[in-house]
């Protein structure tokens, strides 16, 4: 096995390292990479995995052919609102769910949260279209890189239904009004809207999303893992909390970091002037 | 009276039914709309008459020629502070309270409370002077379209007092940096600015403001009323609370929507390739 | 003395009163204006005096030689961490802390609290670097002039440490998004991107801030001192309740404000088309 780029054998996903990235590729093409069970599984579990190894330390998600993701695949949804109109089913359900709506529902919150709580680094690559789960999915990462022929829309109250797992993430990243807004008109979104809302960090011709990935990854693998593990979870609390609530609980954090491996070794790359042992060395 | 285009009577508003739209005009152009408490009362009654009909999907705020709001009329403002003034007049008080400013300044807070809670869609047709209060009123809304010569400003802390009840909805709109701003700069925003900043979601040029209006009402049609209700309460809980902890309320209130009628007819839709039934089926 | 200038001692601060301005410039330029101890403790002073005075309304804040600010002084930092480094010498830490590092880091964090919550008003100048806790000494001001030749970046993670303190105020001026994007990512945002993402609230070319700065100040003091400490105070409560929780706490802010002689006088002066006494009277 090469031991810098490993293949990973799933139903839905197609993943491949690359050294400290893990490239996650949502693969059902044919539905646009609309979202099952079996991929909220899926990713669930490579998230897992990445977290547990040593390596690991950036997650690059994207779609195949085109399109990052069409939200969730109403076939599952169809079936557990099948399964939630005949009680008599109820033992049969995979999750033994008095409610197999709001599992269904519910299993797919936590994957937004897994993805949005890990102290690993996370990218997205954004092409074509981004709907409903897939809209969601785009908001938890780290950094959110459009392809110019973009495309985001939340058509869920217009099929009777809320966003509703996605909403916190859409409010974390383009704030209460525009979620609103976006939720209740249903309207699209192109790339330089969605650019100056705030939804996309950056957004690039077609052809160059590969290289701003990679410049992305390449500059992310300058920041100490332990460190952006960290700042994201200090930033969640930043979110919900005053910020002279944070002082005591902010200096532990800088001290532990400060005084710990990383911390050491940052200060003293700096010192001597030469790149600290987890940056790219060329 | 014609189904589809009712006429309502108030002496500070002039309200239109069009269809499942209620188009509301602030209606005292001698004094670009400035609202007085009997305009507040009016807005409050017309927001629970929309919400107790079972046509009316969306309210469209605007303002009587050219204008949208020029803030709290400062005569009712004058007369409270004179009221507050003179004890031994108190219980003339309209209101009997102990502190009339605080009084007419809570009245007008509720009203802001109200429509920014509404289950109903809500947009605002901004034109001309938008200021203090009318500002506020602006930030409320679902949908904010602008036309090309509006003016927002924040006059409050130039006259010694505060944009007290329109804060919280300002830092829904803008942040809570850019209110600060405007707040303590006093500074006027045009409409590239407003746009720029969020403060509004859309600009036109003053003779397609009236076509705005109508494609965003035709949009957020196609939207479920209920699941519009909804989506709105929950945002409204997600701009206050972790992510995580939100995951089972929002599985409960998606599998209530897609478990009930809107849901149904919104997944048979769907599925046959047809609108669903609340949809403008043109 | 000129009772209009007054100039005050420093070490690492020039201090200029013009005024009821005063100018607080960062003055270390041979390390960039680097913020060490000395300079926490007499930005805190220089605050204190500010607000124990009756003449001074507005801090403004700048840089010395053509930056602002490169964040914290890592020779400081190096010393708290030797000292944490060798627990004999702990009596010795002038602090007397069981963690030096930490108290370090909670002094800036108590500075950045102490420049948020004043309720003078605040403007920062920034041209050049603005690095570390430069940038977030940017984000606790009211007003943010940047020069086109401005740059920002957030340098902890790659040095193995946390943007800590500064978290709480980027997360308050830019959204919980974009401050984690550039934490976890480290890159470089110059003027035009930091007006796009509402870091800065204007940009001019370097030979138009000091104008920029005038103009601000000036407009600024048309407002009333006492009604822009409580708009701030209630403003940092409204980012973290839902609007109706604070509909009596914000009439009663206004009630005080109507009533009082600010509240008074301006309704004065609006009603004799006079300005208010507090305004420039030019």
């Amino acid at each position: 096995m090469n031991p810098s780029t490993d293949r990973y054998h799933f139903d839905t996903l197609q993943v491949v390292r690359r050294g400290p990235a893990l490239h996650v590729t949502l693969n059902r093409p044919q539905a646009r990479n609309a979202m099952t069970m079996a991929m909220v599984r899926e990713l669930r579990s490579v998230l897992q995995r990445a977290q547990d190894s040593r390596e690991i330390r950036v997650i690059v998600l994207r779609g195949a052919q085109g399109h990052f993701c069409a939200g969730a695949d109403l076939g599952d949804l169809a079936q557990a609102q099948a399964r939630a109109a005949r009680p008599d089913d109820r033992d049969r359900a995979p999750e033994g769910s008095a409610d197999p709506v709001a599992e269904v529902n519910a299993r797919f919150g936590e994957l937004c949260c897994a993805y949005a709580q890990t102290g690993l680094a996370t990218v997205a690559a954004l092409e074509g279209t981004v709907m409903g789960g897939g809209f969601g999915l785009a908001c938890v990462v780290d950094v959110a890189l459009a392809a110019q022929d973009v495309r985001f829309r939340l058509p869920e109250t217009s099929l009777g239904v809320l966003p509703a797992q996605i909403a916190p993430f859409l409010v974390e990243r383009i704030g209460h009004s525009q979620t609103r807004r976006l939720a209740v008109t249903g309207t699209a979104v192109d790339a330089a809207q969605a650019l100056a809302i705030g939804l996309v960090h950056e957004v690039h011709p077609s052809d160059c999303l590969d290289a701003a990935i990679e410049r992305v990854v390449h500059e992310i693998l300058h920041a100490a893992p332990g460190a952006i593990a960290s700042t994201k979870a200090l930033l969640a609390r930043a979110r919900l909390a005053a910020p002279s609530a944070l002082v005591n609980e902010a200096a532990a954090a800088f001290s532990r970091a400060a005084r710990g491996p990383e911390g050491s070794e940052g200060m003293a790359a700096f010192m001597a002037g030469r790149k600290p042992h987890w940056a790219p060395q060329e």
